[in-house]
């Protein structure tokens, strides 16, 4: 049946929606939510229909703008509709249902249909819901990156050598990218890092970098970038690197559940042509990975994923129970990034931090006394002079000084109230509290930290600010502060955690930064 | 923050959508598939949010009819909304994601919040996903069933005995309720039936019934034929009996999983008030229990499912290898029904099966010789006697003969190519084509049979009829019949079934039915 396009200029948030009159609809056999193809000019979509019940002509197809787009339609426009298929990648995910394995092809034909909008967001969610229970092996694991490289774009550098790291995210306030890329891309190494947006933390590190420059590039002004500066500090999320990802990210979150993180990973690193890379762990209480032991399965796997996908990969582990230096929230991090390459400042847990994995990527390619090599770098100020050169060639102020980094400008203190030293931070509701105060939203937002685990506390000592651009923020902060527990000062740790009377309702935050 | 109501006149198929301005989502920190809390004269609703691109003033809220109906909005007015946060159940739903067990309150929970739409398609399909992994035990069975009967409604008919019966479907041509009804009201027991329509088949009791008589029947109306007829045969779907099946069955059916139907089915059961229920499980190829050990699993289930819902259960299994009767498709069925009940017709399978349900509600409820009682009461025309009573209390036409229901006009008739015996009928492939020819929407359309499994077969013996309502249909039927092996005639059975060489593509049909 041909009908005439509407525009209604809606977004689904990433669903292929039209709206069918309810005779066309009736005519056709379909009913709300189920599928249509439509064909115009030899593209096709599969979408899903929405029955609208108020008197509207007949033969006309209301679209919503992720069919407008993915389509190339006007208003007017006349296409072809027919009733849907259930698409083959169906069956395939039916058999995983059972637990049975899938073929590289099978995976591809899930992947492809998933980013061409084939699937429900029923179907996805029955098939990532499967992946966490059954668990993924190598091969399944393998087969994902692949397909999400094959249905997104690619960075081509034509180099020998790309290097790449990534960290599984937990680590609060964890700067190191801002750090490493000027320090490897001096060191004349190739390294086009892609970040993501915050996603369930207070600021993912193209939030931190955005501070800094413009970091929405595509593929060509990476690649004109890189071919200048070795490096860049870019948002994967404007590229479509790994478009499946997105989607199944939209699925995960909400589940709480991961089980792309590793596939997901590695298809990143792979589209950008990464040939060495490594693979942060921060590990411990407040992160994703709780203990050692569970890091180094976690570590063998990405290594042998990394083989199969051809890329030569090493795993740090590295110890997350606290901040990485002292401040939390895209310019707070910013600008304690940029401190620390201008020397101005010394947060020696994220120089120690960021030396280690330039360390290991350096050892990788062939070079060693790579730590004393990234010392070197950031010491001698090349890694600044890196830095404010990529910042340019990205677009941003490559003059930019730690003042002229906008702070907001409302803050409150949390002093304690007894003296002896500080005993732990939880790391989630460290992030609550960011993120009550308006990170990653608002980029000034964030919280200051002035002691680390094991410092001495007097009583009346100002231990964090928190700062936020808007006054009625720090009202969601202090309840923050009232209801939760967020950090322990006293003289030993109390031995009783907690006391569980009846159905505890366990509020875990989970850590979702890929 | 408040909003101005529109209406869009669109239906999204269950889900509560509404449309928000960009600016508007922003200032709620919201982006499109976010979720919104409404408040509205008291009533609160969840709703998902679309964001709307095109120029449009801010603090409009345009709603779904979902939406507006289950708020009572009218255009213009004035909602409160807030951010929502998630919901408390989709805690448990992780819980259960990790294999744990939920208790009677959590389940409850789940049930409420999928009723209200306060969980998103994912989070049900990940809910129902990790119940067919993981198995459903029988206390959650139990709970999921209460959780259904609390959340819909109920019919209190104030009787100490009531009867049921339900089939878990995958028999073809099974008209067996439409005999069973009037045949145990006529003894004098109460059997207050509803059915559904057809999901996967080619015809459910609904719409066999419906040719007979309307059967969207609401609970008031139902007590009335009950209280005057001692039965009926209505529409499940019209009630609301256990509304969160209707939501579970739309995430089983694209999955072909069906974890939910023994909580479905026996909530469905209690809250008719039934007493004494039998489950029909039809067993063998082609249908949804292949062997008799399934069967006597999923039976000694529903026992003791029955058993914690107080309710006494027995099963019958039942042969379902091939039709029940000569008729499939609506009009044919309901024909085929009213003929044995005017004993104008003799149906040898379809007789014994409903005197054998029969006597086993007989027997449940004290009275022995059941078989024979069922006889005497069919073959002395007290069965269809009190089918027209029934007929004529749901506001059907009381007198209908066989001749006044319309089958399809246009007719393909499948004969044989050769000599020999009817081997065998591929179940599935016969309701494609029923479905191929209308079936059940065209009520007149369906396949007539003229021959039953171990039958003689002359060449060119005619073996089936297909009806259709739209002569172009049958178009649609010559195209299955050139795709597909739907039935087998020969001296012996050939002993090669299949050849498999790479990569088969199982086609299994689904049989959802409850």
């Amino acid at each position: 049946m041909k009908f005439k396009v509407k525009l209604l200029g809606l977004e689904s948030g990433g669903k292929p929606i039209v709206t069918l009159s309810r005779d066309d609809s009736e005519e056709l056999g379909i009913k709300s939510s189920g599928r249509i193809r439509i064909d115009f000019n030899g593209k096709k979509l599969t979408a899903i229909v929405n029955v609208v019940t108020k008197a509207v002509p007949k033969g006309i197809i209301g679209v919503f703008n992720e069919v407008k787009n993915y389509l190339d339609l006007k208003e007017g426009s006349i296409v072809e509709v027919d009733v849907a298929k259930f698409p083959k990648s169906l069956q395939y995910i039916k058999n995983r249902l059972k637990g049975r394995q899938l073929t590289d092809e099978e995976i591809y034909e899930i992947v492809k249909d998933t980013v061409e909008g084939n699937l429900s967001e029923i179907e996805i969610a029955s098939f990532i819901t499967a992946l966490n229970t059954f668990g993924l092996n190598l091969y399944e694991a393998a087969s994902l990156s692949n397909a999400m490289v094959k249905t997104g774009e690619k960075l081509n550098l034509n180099k020998k050598i790309v290097v790449d790291k990534h960290s599984v995210g937990g680590a609060v306030g964890d700067k190191t990218t801002l750090l490493l890329v000027p320090i490897v891309a001096a060191a004349g190494y190739t390294i086009p890092k892609t970040s993501s947006r915050a996603i369930t933390s207070a600021a993912g590190t193209a939030d931190k970098a955005e501070v800094l420059m413009p970091v929405d590039l595509d593929v060509d002004e990476i690649r004109n970038v890189v071919e200048k500066t070795n490096g860049c500090i870019s948002w994967g999320g404007a590229l479509k690197l790994a478009p499946a990802d997105d989607i199944f990210v939209q699925v995960e979150y909400p589940l709480s559940i991961d089980p792309m993180m590793l596939p997901s990973i590695m298809a990143k690193k792979k589209a950008v042509g990464a040939t060495h890379v490594v693979i942060d762990i921060p590990t411990g209480r407040g992160t994703k990975v709780k203990t050692i032991g569970d890091a180094n399965l976690l570590a063998k796997d990405f290594i042998e994923l990394g083989k199969k996908l051809n890329m030569e990969t090493r795993c740090a582990i590295t110890y997350g129970e606290q901040p990485i230096g002292y401040c939390v929230g895209p310019a707070l991090e910013a600008k304690e990034a940029l401190e620390v390459l201008m020397r101005t400042k010394n947060v020696p847990d994220l120089i120690d931090k960021v030396t280690d994995i330039a360390a290991i990527l350096f050892d990788m390619v062939g070079k060693h006394n790579g730590k004393q090599l990234a010392m070197e770098i950031l010491k001698s100020g090349k890694a600044e002079e890196k830095m404010r050169q990529i910042i340019m060639e990205q677009g941003g102020n490559h003059d930019v000084k730690p003042d002229d980094i906008f702070i907001g400008e409302f803050g409150l203190d949390i002093t304690s109230d007894k003296s002896g030293y500080f005993l732990w931070i939880d790391n989630n509701k460290l992030i609550d509290l960011a993120r009550a105060a308006g990170s990653p939203k608002d980029k000034g937002a964030g919280v200051k930290i002035y002691k680390k685990v094991g410092d001495g506390v007097k009583k009346n000592d100002r231990l964090f600010t928190v700062y936020a651009e808007k006054s009625r923020k720090l009202n969601r902060v202090r309840k923050v502060l009232e209801e939760e527990i967020i950090f322990g000062v006293g003289e030993r740790m109390e031995m009783l955690i907690q006391e569980v009377r009846e159905k505890p309702l366990p509020k875990k935050a989970f850590i979702l930064e890929r």
